[in-house]
């Protein structure tokens, strides 16, 4: 980058706000997932007004903008893949508001959501949206890419809860969408089309946020099944006996037994070969009468050993067992190509036999835990060595294989982590002609000249 | 129109699907607002084929094209202004599928939304969004409006029970958008766009909708208290204690005292000045314990009367009493002027007063009722004669004060009927420059010729 621009650029943006030293960088050339591009700069926007500045320069020099929260997406969504500005937000880190009143919070992008959470829950409030990352992860990024997590089976995902945003635009110009009040029908949903457009529609500069009150209670079940339909099956019947649990978990036969080699002798892994946790929320006395319908519901749809706590430690040992799965699929040496499909709630037991199928396949294992509730799987593909070309091959193949398989299911190929680049060669497939058209159409109308996160999944 | 193109439409449509008589011409010629405007011809939708022709045709004459539900509308968001085609979708009214196991059901936009809602009941499940004209309004509408309703306070309005949408465009050409799942990443929010469009956009032809277990029980709670501050008070306790009520109604003096007046002899009216009506629903044990919470919780916010029932007709008997108000406020013989209005949910002791305060200054009674919980109050300005002219010209003075309070306050012009022809004259005050350009821009890049329901707010 020309070092006129850069000046100007810091003129906009501020002198030490501007860096283009080997570790910066570097540092803002990924996320979680392993693709990886150096930007020519990275930019730490500290106000709308400078973000508007720096944004005016690139859009008169045409240089690319690829906006970045905290980088812990998991498909390589802010990878700057053509170079230019990475525009960092994390420096925009004030919670300029929590109203008890109105129950709403005002935040700047850079604010990670576990202390947001935890600025409300000091006021009696909650903010339910709980990716993994919650400790790491900034409402920017939750903004961009519409973050769910367990709790989004009762609570939604992150859209719901933005009920206003301010908004730097591909020309510089600023708006504001939304508002304050919670309900708002002044025009179309412009707050919904920002959430979730993975940085190529605007750079979100604040957002008000809705807040609930917060549940009394909480407790936590911990089931383990003979199998995988027997587990299915448990699901569906939590639901038919009108439960509307805030979390239901599900993992596979892999997957606990990835947990009985690996976990430390802390955490017994139950018996059986499918497991299922739910969390449910509310009133204190509501809560125990749940855990005791659920506990009773749980053993008569054949559970071998169903576990319930209701206090804070007791629910946060049982999500602990839960994490396990994670870690302990990580300790199996293997690497875990994770892919976050959702299929229709029914197809549950149908996509974990397809899984098995694609694993024997291929000869690799394949894993899937997650979020049964919405049918949001994760569906751990396991090598020993991606960075191996045959292998990498051939587990393109498998990709292939399964995302027609969910999608031939009327499932999509991304439930919760987006499209980035990671699922961007099934794009065409994911979506029909008509909508992508219609993407195409909305973003040439916000961002003529294709600055914003350029060389993802709407460019060949 | 000349014969050519009707015949043309015939032959798109199916010969008895176009008419020009008087009365089809009249039928579909306004809303439940004032305004109406006759257009030159009404076509019956029949299939997303059907509609498709229907399309190209305008497309190609340049003939405009005001998709019409039910026609239940309070803004006049359907009313033809500029003539052409009103293209209804009453009769694409299938229930195409209802999946207990996939909970969604996939239906055409002439399915009332009182009929799905039975029909998911009757597989144990659940349809929460639920306008006041439930029984006769359309799916098609509710989405064109993101309809609401008392209970969105827990279960919000429309727009989260949409998973996916079929969508004819202003060229003819057709898209899916979103699809089955219960979460879905799949690029940008176009679901949540036509969502509320107010038909501006595209023609839904299909949508697939999210369904929840239905719950159990149900509980109503209905108090009376001393004043407006006092129950406003309560409100906020109730959510202080961590509730989360599916619905909290108020109503304001003016609106009791119309009730003692004018309810039937069965109907008896609480003593107090203030009025607050809270549902709740969930597992049977957990609300009856909520009830007995509620109940004494109310009381110690200075309630001068608690009532309560937990079977299906106590509850109605005491939503029967919620509705005594809007029929009360009929019948004194005033025409009301309701506006929805919302508000912070804070500031809903400062918009009563700022009601009374107009209602002084203008001479006319003011009645404020509705969805506190959500800050979208009902205001209702009741005048004698609305249409004389002079009466007419004071009353516009009296909502641009109304509006320009409510904005002051961070409120919002409408909370759930749309802007429409109603708040077409407010629209530039209520949204800023850039708001307003980013809409136009999705306009034009969707619907470039202005073919779908023009002359609403995006039209000067």
């Amino acid at each position: 980058m020309d070092a006129p621009i850069l000046d100007e650029l810091r003129r906009a943006a501020g002198i030490d706000a501007v860096r283009v030293d080997d570790a910066s960088l570097e540092d803002a050339s990924g996320d979680k997932w392993f693709a990886r591009a150096r930007p020519d700069a990275v930019v730490f926007g500290r106000s709308t007004a400078a973000i508007a500045a720096v944004m005016k320069i690139a859009a008169r020099e045409g240089i690319p903008v690829t906006t970045r929260g905290a980088g812990h997406g998991y498909v390589g969504g802010c990878v700057p893949v053509r170079g230019g500005i990475v525009l960092s937000t994390m420096r925009m880190d004030r919670i300029k508001e929590i109203s008890p009143a109105d129950f709403v919070a005002v935040v700047e992008p850079g604010v990670t959501t576990g202390r947001l959470q935890a600025a409300a829950r000091a006021q009696g409030l909650f903010y339910p949206p709980d990716p993994a990352s919650l400790k790491d992860c900034s409402i920017g990024g939750n903004i961009a890419t519409n973050a769910g997590g367990p709790r989004c089976l009762k609570y939604g995902v992150t859209r719901p809860y933005v009920l206003g945003l301010e908004v730097v635009l591909a020309d510089g110009t600023m708006a504001r969408v939304g508002g304050r009040t919670h309900k708002n029908k002044t025009g179309f949903d412009l707050v919904g089309l920002f959430t979730g457009s993975e940085g190529m529609l605007g750079i979100v500069t604040e957002a008000t946020l809705r807040l609930l009150p917060a549940p009394p209670a909480r407790a936590v079940l911990s089931a383990s099944f003979p199998d995988m339909a027997c587990a299915a099956a448990a699901v569906q019947a939590v639901f038919a006996q009108g439960h509307l649990p805030s979390a239901l978990e599900i993992a596979d036969r892999f997957t606990l037994e990835a947990a009985r080699r690996h976990a430390g002798g802390e955490t017994v892994i139950p018996p059986g070969e499918a497991h299922v946790l739910v969390e449910i929320d509310g009133q204190i006395s509501a809560v125990k009468d749940e855990v005791r319908d659920l506990h009773g519901l749980l053993t008569d749809a054949g559970a071998v050993s169903v576990e319930s706590a209701n206090t804070e430690e007791g629910c946060e040992a049982l999500w602990a067992l839960r994490r396990t799965f994670s870690s302990s699929l990580k300790a199996t040496g293997l690497k875990k190509l994770n892919e976050d499909i959702a299929v229709p709630r029914g197809k549950l037991v149908e996509l974990v036999r397809f899984g098995e199928e694609l694993g024997r396949d291929y000869g690799v294992p394949v894993a899937c835990f997650g979020h049964a509730g919405d049918g949001n799987i994760h569906v751990n593909i396991m090598v020993e060595n991606p960075d191996d070309p045959a292998t990498a091959a051939k587990m393109e193949q498998a990709l292939d294989k399964l995302f027609h398989g969910v999608l031939a299911m009327g499932g999509v190929i991304t439930g919760e982590h987006g499209i980035g680049l990671a699922k961007k060669r099934w794009w065409p497939q994911a979506v029909n002609a008509g909508s992508h058209e219609l993407h195409r159409r909305i973003k040439t109308a916000l961002d003529p000249h294709n600055l914003l996160n350029p060389g993802k999944f709407l460019d060949g």
